[in-house]
């Protein structure tokens, strides 16, 4: 699938069912989205939630209610199949894991596009940063912390963070790289002591796979965007969709922090 | 007024009735903020527009409705008496200029705080740019533009900007200090050409006062904080509370573009 260089050809493959993998690597340089789509009387709270939250919730774009297209990020995409796989929610519950929405779809509901790690992560080994997780092909160990979010409404929940080893020099790089991308979780949350934020055991991750830290490398913590997921679950609102993990949106918009 | 040099005085002496002028230069390095005030029934239509629309209305914090604390940026504050002077409006007609609105308070009503230009305003000083209207005294020249806004529900219109007359190289100066505070409306929307935005004539604003441009010099075209009031002047909503024109909502947050 690395011939899709571009967010309309995966959005392209989404739709006619030849992609129904992750997006990871796929449309280099195009910006990809966490989704979350819910019922119209629910969407203030998570837009307040959010608006409150920037850092694990950096908003791409909000439809309007029963509105399938991101009009300013993707103006010809349709959120019911563009992307390679979905999970439907039932107060709180995952009832079904469809490769399109259309039998799901209603006219109250609210799309939340999230931006999602992918950006800074191309933006760090860009700089010559090793990732460690895309080095050894796992997925990006996630923790939750003891960091409470901003409560709105019906949603709170803790704060979940990513990991990514560094040496001191890459960890004050990465600083300033991530810090110039706030729609893809913007500076990193903390670093260096993982006990002050509530991680016991860097070596047993809530989400992903664990990697190695090695000696004089310094474990940096970074805003996830599981924390919506994890806090819509909480929640337990009465029907909700999502995209399956790994399996992103894939936008128009160009990653470029120069240009805002 | 000049004693008032944070953001808790200035609240104070709101709430005392002792201010009840402009809030311009109080608390210097305090963030102000505009201030709307809408039923939760029209609270997610005018969240959505923000977020479309983050240069003329960022986003500094949103209440629960009902609840009168901005609880992230003044906890110890009341919004229904910590501004020098309201604006209350019934089906876009203003039909009360109070110095507080608490006989006008409803438990459904959404408060949102939107960066204003002060901000930015500062560091442009602080960087040794000259600021026209300031060094004359004046307000800053506001024009309607031939840009719309991103509408969202029932809130359209286009986009209102503020002018400052610099030289070509304190433009490019300032283009670079103000993208450091998307709080306060962040880089310019435009520079050079009035007539490729909708503006025929520089000396009639249709809000503020003219300034002079010399020559040599640019006009630089920020989005202003206006364009709200004017969207929602247009939407008509049966009810809503403003602040009066140039009495802000001065926050305990210190402008510090560094620490984001």
């Amino acid at each position: 699938m690395s011939h899709l260089t571009t967010g309309l050809e995966v959005r392209r493959a989404c739709r006619e069912g030849s992609l129904r993998g992750p997006t990871c690597g796929l449309a280099p340089g195009f910006a990809q989205a966490n989704l979350v789509i819910l019922p119209a009387d629910w969407a203030f709270d998570f837009l307040l939630f959010c608006q409150r939250n920037p850092q694990p919730c950096p908003l791409i774009e909000v439809t309007a209610p029963g509105d399938w297209t991101p009009r300013l990020t993707a103006p010809d995409a349709d959120l019911r199949s563009d992307l390679p796989g979905y999970r439907v929610w039932q107060n709180g519950e995952l009832v079904d894991e469809p490769g399109d929405v259309h039998r799901h779809w209603r006219d109250d509901l609210v799309s939340f596009l999230i931006g999602c790690s992918f950006t800074f992560e191309a933006a760090l080994q860009r700089a010559g940063l090793p990732v460690r997780h895309l080095e050894l092909g796992r997925n990006v160990p996630m923790y939750r912390t003891n960091i409470a979010c901003q409560p709105a409404g019906r949603f709170s929940g803790p704060l979940v963070v990513s990991m990514r080893p560094l040496s001191p020099r890459d960890a004050i790089k990465s600083v300033q790289i991530s810090a110039a991308f706030p729609g893809s979780h913007g500076a990193p949350v903390h670093l260096g002591f993982p006990d002050q934020i509530g991680i016991t055991d860097l070596s047993r991750p809530d989400y992903g796979d664990a990697v190695p830290v090695h000696p004089h490398e310094l474990p940096v913590f970074w805003a996830c965007g599981v924390t919506p997921q994890a806090v819509l679950m909480q929640a337990k609102p009465p029907f909700a969709i999502t995209h399956s993990p790994g399996k992103m949106f894939v936008t128009d918009v160009v990653d470029d922090p120069a240009a805002r």
